[in-house]
Parts: C-alpha cells; sequence; structure tokens
C-alpha cells in the first residue's frame, strides 16, 4: 500500500507503562515510565529513560536501587495521577502500599500484578533524557500471575500506552507462538 | 496481595515488536526486535537493542541508516520469521516489499502500516548488547493509519510480544485517556 509521509514526528507505538518506585528521604515515589526496554537477559537487565530532573531520580541516586512495576489496565487512574503530578510538589507515597524485597530500599507497588527490584548499574547520560540501567535482583508476583513457569497474560492485563495517541489500552488477545509461527513460513517465488 | 518471589528471572512485559531494517551489500535485510524504547522526543529519537553479530548491524554500520517497522498483528508469520532466520544464513530480502524514502539508503516494509527511517546517531556498547540510537527522520504511514493527526490503534493493530510467554498478541481495547484521567484521582484518606 502507497505510504503517505507524516513528517518528522513522534510515531505511535503501543507501549507498556511501568511505575519506576524509588525511596526519596526514605519515603516511596512513584513516576510513570513508557519508555524502558529489556537491556540484557543474562543477567536480568532492564533500562528506562527518564528525565534528567525527576524526583524520583534522587532516590535512585540516594539508594542505588529501585523498582519497576508493571499495573495492570484497571490502575489507569492512580497509574496516571502519579505520571501527572511530581513528587516535588505532592507527597505521592500514600497513592500504592508499598512493600520491600530483599534490597530493603526498593518500593514495590503491591497493587502491581508483577514487581521487581533491581540494582543500579549505570546511568547513560544523553542529550536531554538519561537511561537508567538496573540489574534485575528479584521478581515478585501474584499467586495467580503464573502457572508453573507460564505467566497469564489476562491476570497480568497490563496496562499499555499508545503515543501519539494518548491513549490507555489492554492487551488483546494471543494471535501465535513466537519463535515457533514463522516455521510456517513460504517464500513466495 | 501478597506477591510470591520468582526469582532472578527474565519479567513477562507486553513489548511492542518492529522489524529494524537496513541495506547490507545493497540488499533489504530486516530482522525482529521487542527491545527498543523513544529516548526523546525532540529531535525524535529512538534507541533498539541488538546483539553485537547481527547482520542488519553491517547495514547500519555501512550507511549510517536504517528503519524501523511496526508491523500488524497479522503478519505473525513473516515476523517471526525474518526473527528466527539469520540474513547470514539466508537471503531475506524478498520477505516484504520494501520501499525508500528520503534518506535513499534505509529499507522499509510496505506491508507494515507505520515506518519511520532514521539516522544514525550513535552506538552505545554494552556487555552483552549494544543500543542502536537513531534520530526518525520521517514517519510513514498507510493513509488510514490516521485520522488527522490521531493515530488509528484498530487499523494499526500493532503486534506485541508478551516475554516469558513466547507468545504474540494484538493491542486491546482503549481503557483510558492518558494525561487526563489521573485528573480524577481522589486520595483515600
Amino acid at each position: 500500500m502507497a505510504k503517505i509521509s507524516r513528517g518528522k514526528v513522534m510515531p505511535p507505538i503501543a507501549l507498556p507503562i511501568c511505575l519506576l518506585g524509588a525511596n526519596v528521604e526514605g519515603r516511596p515515589n512513584y513516576c510513570t515510565i513508557a519508555w524502558f526496554t529489556m537491556i540484557d537477559d543474562e543477567p536480568p537487565t532492564i533500562g528506562l529513560v527518564t528525565g534528567k530532573d525527576r524526583r524520583t531520580r534522587d532516590g535512585i541516586a540516594e539508594n542505588g536501587t529501585f523498582s519497576v512495576n508493571l499495573p495492570s489496565a484497571d490502575m489507569a487512574v492512580p497509574v496516571d495521577y502519579v505520571g501527572i503530578t511530581s513528587g516535588r510538589e505532592e507527597d505521592k507515597s500514600g497513592v500504592f502500599r508499598s512493600f520491600y524485597g530483599k534490597l530493603g530500599t526498593a518500593p514495590m507497588a503491591e497493587e502491581c500484578p508483577l514487581t521487581m527490584e533491581c540494582e543500579l548499574k549505570k546511568v547513560v547520560e544523553m542529550e536531554g533524557t538519561d537511561l537508567i540501567i538496573g540489574e534485575i535482583v528479584e521478581v515478585y508476583a501474584d499467586e495467580q500471575a503464573y502457572h508453573g513457569s507460564e505467566p497469564d497474560a489476562i491476570v497480568l492485563d497490563p496496562l499499555m500506552y499508545l503515543s501519539s495517541a494518548a491513549a490507555y489500552h489492554r492487551l488483546g488477545e494471543r494471535v501465535a507462538d513466537a519463535f515457533k509461527v514463522g516455521k510456517s513460513y513460504r517464500r513466495v517465488t
């Protein structure tokens, strides 16, 4: 199909949403982030892109630890709230029930079906943003979120964000098995 | 809800899938990537995490350009195929119909409802992977993929990947407006 040039604009991408958590002066702080990616699998390493002046950053520098929390689609209201409200202006410590894992200083949001605590490894400074790289030390999940080693997409019900549309979505139906369905590809000759 | 420790494992995250495209010795090559993130919005900048030895990397080094293509959910078979097949072993140039934009050397897959061409800005070398950072020069979309400036999630129908479950999904229903629904948050006191 012929394509239309849209210019030098931000593309609409369906991104997972996470809450980046850190203790700031002893109190839990969370901010909403859609710009993050896995960096490596051995050891499990994650990278999050943040503004240089976010308050959660102070807590990461303070403790060398942080958490990444994956909210479910029914959490859109509080998740959006901590995204549009700065911890510099409001105390967000009570928005979620925080719990701590083995690191002791990375607050995690109990309401999220899946959370992980991370040790800060490196900050890659870029022009307008920084990439916070952390090693995942432990993953925590609701009991129903896995069946054996298999995560349950319905229970996790991850909150997604379609950029450029400023819209939250949920994850939809499973369509195929990864690393498998491609074996049925037949070249058109 | 009480959480269960899952250990030091890869977390299940619902990630968008893209095809990273580059010309290698004059022929289009695509590989499938789920580890990428926006890096900045002004100028629009994207970062992709890749293995150090992928063939598409040769093309990025060769031309200093690449493309990021967002496939729709009905493209799972060819997308998975180029993900499990190395360009070192098979010529993948015919899997998608390629077109070129203003950069001239970044092949884009016509089957994808949204594509973008990028200029390589920087490679951040990390331990096991590299982060390829590119500035988005132009976004291309099917005519029906936007209504004015608003992208249409149903037309884009982005192919998602739930890691740890090795499953492809589509994006689900819209649940709320971002940067807006959080204004209705009321603190429980």
